[in-house]
């Protein structure tokens, strides 16, 4: 029998970033009887309206960080992109800032990320520290080739494909790795959680769909259509990943399974992640609450599958900027099984994520079925 | 093709009740994209910091509901004690108030409740008015008797069984109705949701098990454990009430099933119902989504049962008063398929509602131990 009592509120959560992940964070947070403050730049960002409190301040304000951190139980971030060398020190301090400042700096430089994995004995692409710009450097790795900054890199920006010499022009001056050009089968993603005493979970394998053009995510199905061997192999690579990392919280391993049936990991999000959103409605326990178990030490929740899912992301449509005006709400809603997000952003842009559709049925084939009318019909325009 | 456009927000909702309901409501609309102003007489109720905007007023203020009105696109209520003069006079200006200020006002008063249902051919327990409080009236209609104030009845207030000529200092000296002491083999709940247009949706037909010395509810069990013919007959005659007060929006349905298998209404609350919390995990469409949809006029969501379910409410220990404490919550939280929900009420009182469990489980029965273990484990106290 574990003795611990909570209080109303059982805890006060901080959260550094008040966007959609944020806002679905703190919601699940006042769910729970927690307490948010969240810090934004934004006033009106999408947390605003859902949280207790709001800081207004970039992710840099050593000033601000401090304060939230200081005011919170437990500080947790819903964006990568923010000043870990304030949180270390706080951090050091004795404060409770999870994940880890460090283990988000490693997360932050996706070279020395992919150093520890590889330290690890886990799967990566074959990549190398760029130590020249001179085109006999890259030949000699090999082509074709990815070069990918160290730093920054966010949603496709910060990476290029170079096929061969001819390519050199499109090379990114700028501290950076190159890896193998993987052949990919197919982009999947595991939602793992670890909590402090070491328990993880992982959640099942989803399979992402790429809009090739935009280089975005156009659909994520769940479960994956892979044999069961790869399924059990990617949650099993996943689960090593976030140990390796020692990371505590929720954590987003993207992976690739290659054609000849290999998985490497791409990339890890040292938080709830787009491509868990499903779990909101098809998962016992969402990855939203499980971020919350797992920051506070909490049991871990059950992270059974309860209908398969496909999720797409509702995206600005191409063209339109400014306050956003949702067409064929009506006829998506129609649609047997489909849930509704949309984050309150007050602007909308060209592929801007605005809000996204989870879609329940037994039936995989026919949920995809649903998802793809339900891109047809549903678009995300702005005032003319 | 319908090609009604939404802007950001989808729509401003008012919301007349803070409480858990009103909380849950929010936050499910916030999730959607609605604008939310609640109103309530506490500045810390639980929906204070899930809404947008909260009016701090009591519930029978004109001056107040009219500005929650007139500040709304659209109003609805998580309480049934609230001033329906001022709202029928608003909505006979055209604002939208739904349900409507005329079936709530019908559901207020349980004798006008029970004599529309009996109109409409639906089953209810044998009843009359309460002409005259002498004796000879009550033995007249037969023993036992339940006699219950017309209205302000709430959890087993203004409710009293009289056995015997014995019971006659027990009459309630009010307004009030007495029917037949039904011999009830299970009390069962519907939640059933109508829109505008008349489409009408019902959920799962749950078990409601009472815990007879407090006469509250202990455990609500999903699906029913009654037979296909009872199941189906309960929906049924819950649809067919909720079109007999041409009510828009969800309502709770509380069903009797007698000894010989006859079912009959109990009573009908015109809102989100502590009999659907289930929803919010079990279903792919949770009560309070769809009390969104039906009063906004969208297409109603499924009301499929994705997993067997179990819910409990959190009440006060008797005994404690005070600022909550919860005991026990690792414990609960570390049985597989817990949901917990706090409401954020800052004080607790014996058998006040301070939040609930949700327990999914592939095999009912297992679930059902699972909550009685939560029941065992987790308790609310007070500082001391």
């Amino acid at each position: 029998m574990d003795k611990r009592v909570f209080g109303y509120p059982l805890m006060k959560i901080g959260i550094i970033g008040g966007g959609q992940l944020g806002k679905m964070l703190s919601q699940k947070a006042k769910q729970m009887g927690f307490y948010v403050i969240s810090l934004d730049p934004s006033a009106a960002c999408p947390a605003a309206s859902v949280s207790d409190e709001l800081i207004v301040s970039d992710f840099y304000s050593p000033e601000k960080l401090k304060e939230l951190v200081e005011k919170s139980d437990i500080t947790t971030y819903e964006i990568e992109h923010i000043n870990t060398s304030v949180l270390k020190e706080l951090y050091d301090k004795g404060y409770n800032i999870l994940p880890s400042p460090y283990c988000l700096e490693i997360i932050q430089d996706k070279l020395k990320q992919k150093q520890v994995l590889q330290s690890a004995g886990l799967p990566v692409p074959r990549f190398e520290r760029v130590e020249s710009f001179d085109i006999s450097f890259f030949e000699n790795f090999g082509f074709p080739l990815v070069q990918k900054a160290t730093k920054g890199g966010y949603d496709g920006r910060g990476v290029v494909v170079i096929k061969s010499k001819d390519d050199i022009n499109k090379v990114l001056k700028t501290e950076s790795y190159i890896e193998e050009f993987v052949d990919v089968e197919k982009e999947l993603a595991v939602i793992v959680a670890r909590n402090k005493k070491g328990d993880v979970v992982s959640y099942p394998v989803v399979e992402m769909v790429f809009d090739e053009i935009a280089n975005i995510l156009d659909m994520l199905i769940v479960p994956a259509r892979v044999e069961k061997d790869i399924e059990d192999e990617a949650k099993k690579i996943a689960i090593k990943a976030v140990e390796a990392l020692q990371g505590v919280g929720v954590f987003g391993v993207e992976l690739f399974l290659t054609k000849d049936r290999k998985i490497l990991i791409n990339e890890i999000a040292p938080r709830p992640h787009n491509s868990g959103h499903y779990t909101i409605e098809a998962c016992i326990t969402s990855q939203f609450e499980q971020h919350l178990r797992a920051i506070c030490d909490l049991p871990l929740g059950s992270t059974k599958l309860l209908s398969p899912a496909v999720m797409i992301n509702l995206l600005g449509e191409d063209g339109y900027k400014g306050t956003p005006v949702i067409e064929g709400l009506i006829n998506a809603l129609s649609i047997e099984g489909v849930s509704f997000h949309f984050y309150g952003k007050k602007v909308t842009a060209p592929f801007r994520k605005m809000g996204h559709i989870t879609i329940l049925d037994d039936n995989l084939e026919r949920a995809i079925e649903k998802a793809k009318k339900v891109k047809e019909v549903l678009k995300i325009k702005s005032e003319v």
